[in-house]
This record gives structure tokens, sequence and C-alpha cells, in this order.
């Protein structure tokens, strides 16, 4: 068969937007963050990663206030505005954004394209007082088919769950945009780069996948945030950032997304996907590992 | 209730034996790793972890060469030279070694205590030409308990599921020691660590766990090994290491197992272990993520 690399796709660029939403300030913050997508498109991004709860900001006080910045997905004025950028710049979004259903908040990330709302994804593992006003997330990992490739979405904490990046690439996740607000972590060392990026890199190379990490700077309330926004390929090393663990940025990657698919055979017997001993995982899960030891 | 740190167990010391085992040359290669372990055991190492097939080198050219190579596990020569010199030095051995039962061979590494022989643990990933010699693992991740703490074992290609490394944070290992060979791949950008250190700090944090890789060096018949074995702490920062990439050495880290099972409540919230949503992960597992997307 002839090798015709190139022909079925493009290489793309990937923008991560590292920023600093105010809590509260829900109005200026999509106002700031439409006016980032623009700029990342206006240099030629085709996908936008934004940070987690980049609409309403992350330290709530009550439940109260979360619920007033909360929003329905599709049909509220955030996802509207997104949808309306996505359509004007010819872009792929994925953004983070506090979710109301109901009486029911999750801290969830919205994908977006061109043509519109593609689908959404909900945070599976809350961390800390999120636990105090959102729900855990009830849609697993789903992956959204785009032409520009198969995209899956975590946000912050579950990244510590290589559960949830395995469960991805098992679906075919080409690229995996992590809207996040990464805090500060007891152990850092503070001459390398954050432990969150690590845990990119080592999910992006044991996955064969693209990672794409939008993350905030700033204070809330007395809780800082690290910045480091971070775009690894699926080798496993960093293709743009970090990004500066203080200031709002843009980082910008340029990757050929079916890279991914292409490259997982390592050599003549080994597929990091398939070598998977699913077998010896399934029954140890369902006899031997669950008591509580840990 | 009391707090008595520290009355409960000790510091000790870990050792990581870089060494450069011969293809072929069993002799010399266990009366080397003799050597280094009394050498290791006189610094006051009281766990060493020697590299993968440390007794028989790792190319081999032939199945029979592979069969003559692979030893009975407990009754071989070389597990009953490494019982002795556990036994000798008080100290506790983890040794990457070619077993064979009946007409079956395994790549595997023997877990020794100064009374003796303790448990095996059979690589469950094999890597490229080691599928014409050896059979898969077929003894799960099992976890040994022992006077120092819960140590459980994976071989190189091992490193790259992570699901090895949770099956055996899950049944509560203190340490995940790692006999391997690693080898060069491709896109390792020459500047910073191997990514299989990225790999075993990665799980080391996302698991709260110490890591103790030992790795060999030299080339085999024109494969080279890459060295940097390394020893990670519960945090995922190294504690000792990365060694050289081309000179056999011993690497020492001191650590106080226990403090892996003492630091996981990172929060009021969060404890990394049981924040796994097994009710996503095995639902997805059983319905959608296994066609063959990938």
């Amino acid at each position: 068969m002839a090798k015709n690399k190139g022909r079925h796709e493009a290489e793309i660029r990937i923008a991560c937007i590292q920023m600093e939403p105010k809590v509260g300030r829900k109005k200026a913050n999509v106002a700031k963050s439409l006016e980032l997508l623009g700029k990342a498109a206006g240099r030629g991004a085709k996908l936008a990663v934004l940070p987690e709860l980049a609409n309403s900001g992350y330290v709530f006080e009550t439940r109260e206030e979360a619920f007033d910045l909360a929003e329905k997905i599709p049909s509220g004025p955030t996802t509207q505005a997104w949808c309306a950028a996505a359509a004007e710049h010819d872009l792929h979004i994925v953004a983070g954004i506090a979710e109301r259903e109901g009486q029911t908040l999750f801290n969830s990330a919205v994908v977006i394209g061109p043509e519109g709302y593609i689908g959404t994804f909900r945070k599976v593992h809350l961390w800390n007082e999120e636990n105090l006003f959102f729900e855990p997330g009830n849609l697993g990992f789903p992956v959204f088919h785009t032409p520009i490739g198969r995209i899956g979405a975590m946000i912050c904490y579950d990244g510590w769950f290589p559960e949830g990046y395995r469960l991805l690439a098992l679906q075919g996740a080409d690229l995996i945009c992590v809207p996040t607000n990464w805090v500060p972590i007891p152990g850092q060392d503070s001459k390398r780069e954050a432990m969150a990026n690590i845990l990119c890199m080592a999910a992006a190379h044991s996955n064969s996948v693209f990672v794409a990490a939008a993350d905030r700077v700033g204070r809330e309330r007395g809780q800082p945030f690290i910045g480091q926004s971070v775009i690894v390929s699926y080798t496993g090393w960093p293709i743009a950032g970090p990004a500066s663990s203080k200031e709002e940025e843009i980082i910008y990657a340029d990757a050929n997304l079916s890279d991914a698919r292409r490259s997982r055979n390592w050599n003549e017997y080994n597929q990091v996907l398939r070598d998977r001993r699913s077998d010896v995982y399934d029954e140890m899960l369902g006899t031997g590992t669950k008591p509580g030891w840990y």
C-alpha cells in the first residue's frame, strides 16, 4: 500500500490558554476568555483549552455562591458565548465551566466545535472542598469524535488517576485536554517542573496520546495556583511549556494528532494499549485488591 | 492517642545495585552480584535490589541458551546463593532471575529475606524478543509481607502499565522494587532523565508508594542499556539517583517506609487510593472500552 502520510490529516496548532479567572466575576471572566480565544485563533490555533472553572472562578465561599455562578449546558450564556467564538474563529474549544443541572452542580468541561456544542465531561474525582459544592462526574470518560481527531477531557485531580487516561486511550483518544486549577502540593521540588507536569508526561507516554493541560494562575481567597500549563507529545515529552507559574500566557504547539495512532507499534511485538493484561487486572480487581489495607 | 512516630518502625537503607551482567556467564554474574550485595550491606543496606535477569544476562540468541541459563526457584543455585547472602548480611533482596519451571521459562524476580526465600514475581508484560523465550507472568502482582514493610515487584516493561503499580498499592505495598533492563526508546530528550524515571516518579506519587528501580548498564550483542537506576519517595521525587547511564554503581537512600502509609490523607477529603472511582472504571472496562479502536 502506498505511504501517503500527510494526505489524510494535517498538523494543527493547539493552544493552552493560561489565564486568571476571578471568583464571582463571571461576566469579566467570560469576556477575557473570549478575548484570549480570539488571540489564539489569530495566531492560527485550531483547538484551544481553557482552565477549569474558567467562567466562575474556583474558591466558592458558600453553596449559594456556587449555585448562582453555575449554568445549564449548552443553553447557558457561557457555553453560548464560547459556541459563537468557535464558529467565528473556526476553532475547537475545551473549557472548564461550573455546570448546573436542576439542583445539582458539576465541575465540567464543555467541548465545542465550529459547528456548535459537541459534549460535556464532568470531573470524576473531586478535590478537597469541591466536595461541598459538586457531585462526582456521572458521564464516565467520554471520547468525542471531531474532524481534527478524537478528543477526551479530564479535569485537574482526575490526572492523579491513570485509570482515566487509560480509559480515554482505550477508546481511541488522540488528544486528552485537561482544564485544570493545579494547586501547590507538599514535597514539590522547587527547582524543577511541577509533579502535575510529570503526571501528564507519564500518561502521554504510557498511553501514546497527546495531552494539553491549561492551568490558571493567581490567588483566590488565600488559595494560590501554580500555572505551568503544558502541551505534551504522545512521546511523553513537552512540545510547549511548561508556562510561567505566575503570569497569564498562551502556549502553542503544532502537532499532527494522527502521529499518536501511527506510532504505537514500538517493535515487532509490542503495542502498549494492546499489551494490557486485562486477564490479570480484572481477576485481581475482582478478588484480591479491594480490602482496605491502604 | 499518643503520637509515637518512630517507635513502630525505623528508617532503613535501601540500595539499588546497578551492574553489568554478561549474557551466558552465570557463574561470574552471580559472583559479582554477591560481591556487590556484600558491599551494599557493609554500607548499611537492609534491602538491595538487583537488575532484571541479573544472573543470566538479557539478550539470548536461542531458546536453548535461555533454557540452559534458567533455574528452578528456590532450589536453583542462584536463589540459594542469594539466600545465603541475605542470611549472612541480614539483608532483604529483590533480584531478577531467569526462572525455569518444567519446560516453561519466566522472567522473574525473587524476594528473599534473612530467613530465606519469600516469594516470586513473574514479569507480566513481556518486551520485544522476550516473547520468544518467556511465558507472560501468571502470578499476578503479589505483595510480600516482611518485617521491613510490604514489598511488591515489577520488572521493566511492567512499569509502562500503571495498572500494575495500582494493583500493588491497593494491596498495601509500601515499596515497589523494579529489577529492570531499560533500553533506549525513541524520542528520549538527551538533556534530561530517562522517560523510565518519569514513569517511576508518576507512579510513586499517584500511588503514594516508594519505588526502587535497579537497572543494568553496558551492551549485549548490540543492545545497549541505559542505567539511571533511581529510588523515588512516595512523594514522587527521587531520593537517590538517577545513577550514571554507563557505569556500575550502587545508589542508596534512607527511608522510613511507613511514611508511605502515614502520608496518604492529602487533605480532609482526599486519599488517592480511596478516591478511585471503581464504579466508573469497572463499568467502562466492562462495556465500552474493549473494542479495538486503538
